[in-house]
């Protein structure tokens, strides 16, 4: 098992990463306060995962919601279903929230935890390698709304974060790649090193190797550990974890959360980037091509669906990434570094677009 | 003009309390980030007061929303009708709600402003006396849930209050009442010389004579302030400002906020936590009659509707207020002091619901 912390002076907790994490009554134990606590997981991970947790939080009393499965439940609604759980138990102040499942799972949960009578305690167990990356660290929390992904929301940092890298061996293979988007976006967004790695160890990820998996999960919380520290509230360097988001959100809203996954979108969203930054002169086609080899590799598309440039680009506008009216976007400077920039000329923008269109 | 500030490090604002302030762009300007402004305002206030707030704010892009009036809409409901707004306008990151009415529009409004893209300012422009010398000061917001009041919301401060007297002049006769509830508490709770203050300015007051009601407004916001100032997040002396509200709580849910304004029940919360404190030897008989003897000549009822003693306690239970399943009270310790307490027999508090029971 491997821990780190995330450092946030009184709001700090621990990231725990390793293999039999569920099960364990000292996995929960140190991170709960008070003896109420409402699992919140979905119908997808409820039979595979819920006995397992739920042998490690046995000196608790412990209720369970479970969600309808997919980013189209990311809703007012489904939190309302929390909502109405939490009331239901008549849980209090010192009550906790457990989030067992993906990204979703995770921020609808969370979003719950920082609404119920104003903030109560919520300890992330992420299930997918999306969520264990990425999603449960940070406290990020939200839902979406029509007009675009996770425009409700707060900050509500977790007590602690448990990633069992057990959880991934269930999860279905086009989830699983999903999630490598994610992965290869610390790597071309903060750190060569990781990049290089997974281009060489892609082979054992697919395969699920549980030491590799665990490097991996290990390395990305690493880095956004490192990141949220510097910037708990996105006013500076955490942006650059949105490397890939605004492309991908937007392709996301237009797909309607139907049909693309966010880390399939992400991974297409890292592309355009790329490609965008070869534009601006900022990257070279070499690292693009590899950039693409990358997304391929792990079967992932690099091409946007055809959803109209006109359309992605609206949505991109409606995007948080937006400073007083000028589009934010965060464009890599070769792999391994990255910039947050207002400056894009739309004519370039447009042409990475394009590529989105019907007769593109 | 009366100013004053609520001192929260780098999240500090002013309170400012006066006449002719809503009209006046320089009221406004100097705390509102950006140029999109969405008001949030109610179906009466609107007539009243939009006018002469849209007056000062000639400079901005200025859109609308006109909520429903009263406690029974403060929902997830209408509060998915300000997202909608938000959405519907493409409100940024950089842009502001500001809150044009009592506290119910304050409640939403804020709280949609701390969800929107996890976080806009929010401006509060208080138009009752509840309001004014309460709920916009403080960065509670909240919406209520069929279970209890404000159980879903967060702590969200506002960048300025401010607090125009003349809106004051408007207000219905029983909701001016109402506002007299919470000014009682403060005196009854916090300070004895505001309590005196009360029992021989209460002819002024009741008059709306506008000298008298600046001097009120202003002396409970620079009470609240301070309190806040020392404990944003309740975590110690800012329950104290829940005197009566637990009781009043328990009153308002269970008469399902229909047929009860908030000032109203808190104030008959008043007068059982002081029957409390009579029981439990904290207060004098004779303390307990002035405390009665102001609320009834505020207009207002010193004695519970008829809901039910086990129904009032079990909403008690249910109330936010508690701390591992024991019920914590605020009680006051004579006239001007008040002590969170947990330690309330429950003998004592079966008394004091006794007058709830219909043969009570």
């Amino acid at each position: 098992m491997h821990a780190l912390n995330v450092q946030l002076a009184e709001r700090s907790y621990p990231v725990l990463v390793g293999s039999g994490l569920l099960g364990r009554a000292d996995t929960w134990t140190p991170y709960i306060p008070g003896r109420q606590v409402l699992v919140v997981t979905n119908e997808v991970v409820e039979p595979l995962w819920l006995g397992r947790l739920q042998s490690g939080l046995g000196e608790f009393d412990v209720r369970v919601v479970v969600l309808p499965d997919g980013e189209r439940y990311k809703t007012l609604e489904t939190l309302s279903v929390v909502f109405d759980a939490l009331a239901e138990h008549g849980f209090h102040r010192d009550a906790s929230i457990l989030a067992l499942g993906g990204g979703v799972v995770g921020d609808i949960a969370g979003f719950a935890a920082a609404c119920w009578q104003r903030g109560i305690a919520v300890i992330q167990a992420p299930t997918t390698l999306l969520a264990q990356v990425d999603a449960s660290v940070g406290g990020k929390t939200a839902v979406n709304h029509p007009a675009g992904k996770n425009l409700i929301g707060s900050f509500h940092q977790p007590r602690a974060v448990v990633a069992d890298v057990d959880a991934l061996a269930t999860l279905p293979d086009r989830e699983y790649r999903a999630g490598l988007g994610e992965v290869i976006k610390y790597g071309l967004g903060l750190d060569a090193g990781l990049f290089g790695w997974l281009e060489t160890s892609l082979p054992d990820l697919l395969s699920r190797d549980p030491v590799t998996l665990e490097r991996a999960v290990y390395w990305c919380c690493a880095l956004k550990a490192e990141v949220v520290a510097g910037d708990e509230r996105e006013s500076g360097r955490r942006a650059l974890l949105n490397l890939g988001h605004t492309f991908g959100h937007a392709i996301e809203t237009a797909a309607g959360y139907e049909g693309l996954l966010h880390g399939e979108a992400v991974a297409t969203g890292l592309v355009m980037a790329s490609r965008l930054a070869v534009e601006l002169g900022e990257m070279s086609p070499a690292d693009r091509d590899r950039v693409e080899a990358l997304v391929i590799a792990a079967g992932l598309s690099p091409a946007p669906p055809k959803l109209g440039a006109h359309r992605l680009k609206s949505l991109m506008g409606m995007d948080k990434k937006i400073a007083a009216g000028r589009l934010r976007l965060v464009v890599p400077e070769g792999i391994g570094r990255s910039r947050l920039r207002d400056d894009v000329p739309e004519a370039l923008l447009d042409a990475v677009l394009a590529e989105a269109d019907p007769d593109g």
